[in-house]
């Protein structure tokens, strides 16, 4: 029997953390911001915003949001990203993505300046993970991973740590966050041959292909460490992950479920962010 | 008995396009030229000059060298940069590293623009690498690599390629130009635990860590293709590289020598960078 890990616990302590230093900043003076910019009203886009809101009102970060029109063509979509950069009073941007399709995805992301930047979209955040010199901030989901981690005291210098796909929000982040704390990584995707004897390889499994139920028990092995990063809801409407959690959790020694676990974290590494913002707006 | 991997025949072939496209360009008034910008007269950095007129010259590419004082300012680096980044004349800029102690590397390896980046130093150029969405050019010894590979028409998609370090020059540049090529890629270093045993799993092993002899038999295995980035000279003078490549030869299917392997293909793949810039100036 695997154990839970949970993400409720750390988010909790975090947010109680974040809480404190709002109330410093806001006795300087300052009130930590964030500003989402969305197109339009798509469902998955409210129900992310009102977890954010959620999350962010009990610490006392402010949020606003810019809904553009769906097909507000890029200039607008670049002009408000200039108000927002200049405004002292904005320390955070989240762009909804993906964007429209009249958007250009890297003109629009390299427009939000790294410093603004909490989901680190941009070329010089993904620069920072890929030289590993900070520069403005890692994706938040990343950045949950690595704190559930932390929290469970996995010793990650010298471990093996496979990563299941390989995007720029999640995959290929984590996997630079994972070598920068030594871990030996390998990044397994779609054209893997043989993912299962890659996957029962590692001592520490992240699974973030986005493909419903693609790891099970063929997959993992005794001892590890998994966390799903998935987030799909079946034909029954629940909510299931990248991994068969009901197969694979008799069999590791930990696993994050898909309800309560990376994801209950990540708004928490989003607020972590804007606070850090608004701190470095003081110096 | 493995096959060796020799770079100069895919240097020669290199070689002789390159000249072709020369003439060319020579034909609309362009004469392709790279700068060297070194520090005093570092052995090292005169003989890797030397082999880079050796190999540009046949071709057609001018080649010159300033040579600032070992303990020049930052400032002086940077405007040189500034000047050589101005002049249409100049097609590509390749700076000696690492720099003496008194330069901030990361600043002044971003005062490459990378139109004129031709080992791909400066961040947007890795910025390319890592997002696959290519900006400036690949760092040409992770780039002789893959040439290598593919002269020796090795399948990439779904194979399992093993970097065995993790440094901004090699390292990790190769691992994702192999990802781009759908490889499962793992990268190993100096903190990987039991060496032997993930380097024994790959199809293709890149040594690159800068390490001498750091990989012998127990760290392969047959039908692995093995290239050998690792340069050294030993007690007596002799050059050797990061494998052991006398007790592996026998065991793999095919490794680069220190001498004549991939080494001999960098220096190529840095003219063909100097002649694409040259060749985009056309347009």
């Amino acid at each position: 029997m695997a154990r839970q890990i949970l993400g409720a616990p750390l988010a909790q302590a975090l947010s109680e953390q974040l809480g404190q230093k709002c109330k410093s900043l806001q006795c300087c003076g300052i009130n930590p911001k964030l500003v989402i910019v969305r197109f339009g009203e798509q469902p998955g886009d409210i129900a992310y915003e009102r977890g954010i809101i959620k999350t962010f009102r009990p610490i006392g970060i402010e949020v606003e949001t810019i809904a553009l029109p769906p097909d507000a063509p890029v200039e607008e979509l670049l002009s408000t990203f200039r108000t927002l950069s200049k405004d002292s009073g904005v320390h955070g941007i989240l762009p909804m993505r993906p964007f429209p399709r009249q958007i250009d995805d890297a003109l629009a992301r390299n427009a939000i300046p790294p410093e603004k930047d909490m989901d680190g979209v941009c070329d010089a955040s993904l620069t920072g993970l890929f030289t590993g010199i900070q520069t403005g901030y890692a994706p938040c989901t990343a950045q949950a991973c690595m704190a559930l981690l932390e929290q469970e005291n996995v010793p990650l210098d010298g471990c093996r740590a496979t990563v299941v796909g390989r995007s720029l929000v999640i995959g290929k982040p984590v996997g630079m966050l994972l070598m920068q704390k030594n871990a030996t990584v390998t990044y397994a995707h779609s054209h893997t041959r043989d993912l299962a004897s890659v996957t029962r390889d590692a001592d520490v499994l992240i699974v973030a292909a986005g493909k419903r139920g693609l790891v099970g028990r063929e997959h993992v092995s005794p001892s590890q460490i998994v966390l799903d990063v998935g987030m799909h809801y079946d034909e029954h409407g629940n909510l299931t992950g990248d991994v068969r959690y009901d197969e694979v959790f008799d069999v590791v020694a930990a696993i994050t479920p898909t309800r309560g676990g990376v994801g209950a974290v990540t708004s928490c590494i989003l607020a972590s962010h804007v606070v850090e913002s608004a701190e470095k707006s003081l110096s």
